[in-house]
């Protein structure tokens, strides 16, 4: 993105102030097992559009059958080129969108391809891509070096053995990859797999769960083995914001195990574990991140076809006001706890989060989240939260991103954005040159490492 | 409205490469009459302020009766010059908002009116208009040949038999006046005429509507004679979305039939009958629009004494993830199928509407709708939905009007924020001039042909 | 603020246009004491930092207890220097929040500090103000008249005596400042002194208050005691919007007199009051103001700890349209009645309160409030009302605030931001400039004049 016009010229020289400094990047979905394995990439569509529901999503809505992307089991035998392929023959559909602008950026910066992304092109690039793979200069662990990433967290179930983590610790890569302790496969007795994780849950710990407080005990030996493994931060998504405090956690717990609760028990129990994780954080130290308001697999014959995760995650409207009512109201005084909330509903950035953030000591708000990772949707962001919360009561940035590629060109784009906002604000003068600076900074890396915990 | 500034510059360019476009006009409230009979229209009171509840219901907020307006029964005996003169002597009221700007189009560039509306003027004016109104090239297929209207599509009830619409084609004329099927009146049975109308639809189809396929039938009937006529597109409004499958329709059909229905049945039936009508659009191909979120004739002292549509209609709260959750998962995945969501509660936009047409292959996002068909309107509109939902998922302009004469002037102003949007696009570097004026053209013409499958 | 970049040069003219008008001040929480008395202010922590829940909501958010900010009991030892001292050791979490700008103002304009807030100045600055308040020029009255008043509404509760209006009356000093009639207490049933409050309201009126009649009479001769003494408006507030007409009041009236009624009677009987108030409106000619959607004290622990009012209200999705459909179709049609709806959730902007402005005679948008009076929050405001609504339909602005000395300075921003916005317009051709500056000088104090009916 080129930065033409007046105002332009102060965003761009705050931008370059920042261009260069690491990436802090505290929440993400990479895969562990990449950094340490540390082998090649497979092939372009698997490296670019097979994982990336930004993209197939996308293609999906213009008539593009997910099979014929190569997703899931229906698209196995698809050959990788055909794949993309059929992606460049559809690059236009992706204008105005993120995604066109992380793709330019990964293609043009980090893979250093020359050719324009056109139909014609699209199998002469598919090679250049492939070459790149095969280079040395393209591992998973040089690619996240030249990335100058300082600290990558991945996402992990409460459930694994943080194998890979382990590997890279003791690999002697000195990359700082910290795993994140995400438990709502344990916690959310609607998870399908719920009472099978609570089986794998006490063979892990090698504690029985007969009792509520024996489950408790199970979870914080997780947790501490998280933590062990360097990991400063909880994870836990929820569609309909909820907490309740339990008088008697043990009833539900036992009808839960029987398989005899009710869909209002399971949400009650879910809603009182989340306010037993902040507990746990106050105790424990764990930043604690909720990502809420998210419907999941709206499409229900893709969900049965090919899967989770098919690009029909879809917002829905969010109440944080009585949602978290009873958690903020049990723990929300405690300043060494720290809480970040995600939204996707817009509406609640003004009306409820920024208000709630400046006031709760515990609360920061996360960066514009999913759909919202993007050039307006920062804008908003900005526009929406600053005036009532101040910046300080703000994470930093989050790539949120399963696609390793892209997360120079996540943290560019919101730079970007970082720096647009801040010289506006100088142009409306609402503050000087230095203080813009200062939050350029700030907003790049320093109130994500505070937010998080990491790196200070 | 003039465009200075160097970002506008940019702008202007754009908008003058799409100004001379011709008008496509894929959904709007013209009256067929006009084009078959080809008469003057009578004044200038009842050709620019009785009709257009944009213009009396701002009036009447600010205190002036709607009898004083000619409006409805209680107006029948106002004087059309009277009329004229309280309009011109509120037109400050009109400051700001699209009305005005529409209002200043239509009177400088189509009445080629030269004096500024002001209330020494009235008069004159005033007889200026009615002196255009008789000369020839302002009856309604001069004016509908000089504004350069591509097709223009009417909204017709299930029940018309579209006399208007065979009487233009057997005219000789060419302008194509397209009917659109609009069957709420058949479809929704708290429609107060509900029975009446089933009544007529077994007349007018010559078939009884004992069963519930029966009932089907008659309405397949019907939208195969609108598709004979021209009809591209089916047109549903809905204050609440929802739909649901029935899987015994014929048992509520045949309780409403005998008036035994509740109101929780009533809208059951609708929501089913909703799926039906995307069913059938598969079958047939009709573009299927939903218009959803307005809380109809809220002034009940209003809609007694002046009847229907008096300007007291208010957006709601609107759920379009759980709303179309039925239809979706029923019909949603066939690529074949175009459904077009219309919504006035912005919050939607990014929240759900991207998202949802972003992932579905049957969905569009219809235009910026009624209140936000304005300049700001637009740039929120643009701002808040093309980074989920691309440009390809868009269904270009639509005028929505029934002030035929406003139609080049609201053309006019969506252009201009088309290029105004594209302008800063191209300034943010988001992509560039060949890009946008590619973009200008699509978002002007053919997106709505492609969405309404209209001249192609 | 300055105002650089071409844009912004047209916004300077019209914002030096009205820089100077009088200040109208028709809704706010000053303390009429203080305009009575006429006493020195006691020292800079209890002028600037106490009593502004904006400020010490800000630092309670960053871990900083109230008590040492001098609040409440728990804060009754703390040193007046020691809070200020804090608050300037913070002065960077207000960074990009309007309290920054109004607190700059407040200091740099109207308390002529010449040094930077910093930690290093905090004694000397501590002093400097220290010795202003001691001046005469910094009495209440002389920085009444040298912030150019006009007229200040103070709020007041219905069983105020309003003995310090009257003292100020009787001084012989000239400052327009009257009351505002706020209901409440009498009026809901959910307060909790609402019984004991009837009692007062009884005594203070010599009334028995056996029957609903009495009742309402002795409401009556509370309104005409506060129009006696000036008031031009009554005030309400209310969590969730809801009004209601309820045929048998006198029965709920005798529940609740004994305490029996339910938490729906309650509320029925608040919605059914604020349409009698509506109707005694009518009747009195008093502007009704409606502030909605406000969570009132979330955090249960400083609520018991320090009281009401400690930064914890956040605001709620709210529904103005089924909210007011019984008092709107009740009185709604009377255009001599004028009601003010102010909200805290922007959503409502667009959806609901302009398209209801913008039919309903009674109605007025009031200004952008609380959270969302700062620059951006008016820019929103403008942009989401007036297309639909007009300006005719605003309410202008007010300050509401009982920081009495930052009132020049919110009335400063808020004539910036309507200098902002006109000049947008004129960018974008929608008027020209007389027509800016004569909405300039409305927006800055002649629509307020009139939604209030004060100095016209």
């Amino acid at each position: 993105m080129k930065m033409a016009s007046k105002l332009n010229a102060t965003a761009d020289a705050l931008y370059q102030s920042v261009k260069n400094l690491p990436i802090v990047s505290p929440h993400g979905h990479c895969d562990p097992s990449w950094f340490a394995e540390n082998k090649p990439f497979e092939n372009p569509a698997s490296l670019l559009v097979t994982p990336d529901h930004y993209v197939f999503r996308m293609l999906y809505s213009q008539g593009i059958g997910l099979e014929e992307l190569g997703i899931g089991e229906p698209g196995a035998e698809a050959d990788p080129r055909d794949v993309f392929r059929i992606f460049v023959a559809h690059w236009h559909l992706f204008l105005g969108t993120p995604t066109r602008i992380w793709m330019e950026y990964v293609l043009y910066e980090t893979l250093q391809i020359t050719a324009k992304l056109t139909t014609q092109n699209a199998d002469a690039i598919y090679d250049q891509i492939s070459d790149r793979l095969e280079q040395d200069a393209y591992l998973p662990r040089a690619l996240f070096d030249s990335f100058n990433i300082e600290t990558l967290a991945t996402t992990d179930s409460a459930l694994d053995d943080l194998s890979y983590h382990s590997a890279i610790k003791s690999s002697g890569w000195t990359g700082q990859v910290i795993p994140t302790f995400r438990p709502d496969g344990v916690l959310d007795p609607l998870d399908h797999n719920f009472l099978q994780n609570l089986v794998e849950l006490a063979s892990l710990t090698g504690l029985n769960l007969d009792t509520y407080a024996d489950y408790l005990t199970a979870i914080r030996a997780r947790r501490a083995y998280f933590i062990e493994m360097g990991a400063t931060a909880t994870d836990h998504a929820i569609d309909i914001i909820h907490t309740e405090w339990l008088n008697e956690p043990d009833q539900i717990y036992q009808r839960i195990k029987q398989g005899l609760e009710t869909e209002t028990d399971a949400r009650s129990f879910y809603g009182h574990m989340l306010i037993e994780m902040a507990q746990m954080s106050v105790e424990d130290g764990l930043t604690m991140q909720i990502h809420g308001g998210s419907k999941r697999n709206t499409n229900r014959q893709l969900l049965l076809e090919f899967g989770r995760d098919m690009g029909a995650d879809i917002p829905i409207s969010t109440n944080w006001v009585s949602g978290l009512d009873a958690l903020l109201n049990r723990v929300g005084n405690i300043p060494s706890l720290t809480i970040i909330l995600f939204t996707l509903d817009e509406t609640t950035y003004a009306r409820e989060l920024a208000p709630m953030a400046g006031h709760w000591p515990c609360l920061r708000i996360g960066p514009p989240w999913w759909f919202h990772d993007s050039a307006k949707g920062i804008a908003r962001y900005f526009d929406q939260v600053v005036e009532t919360a101040g910046y300080f009561n703000l994470a930093g940035f989050n790539d949120d991103t399963r696609a390793f590629l892209s997360i120079p060109a996540r943290h560019d784009l919101w730079r970007r954005g970082v720096a647009l906002h801040l010289a506006e604000q100088m142009n409306q003068g609402t503050f000087g040159g230095t203080q813009a600076e200062d939050l350029a900074q700030l907003l790049s890396t320093g109130l994500a490492r505070q937010a998080y915990g990491i790196g200070i």
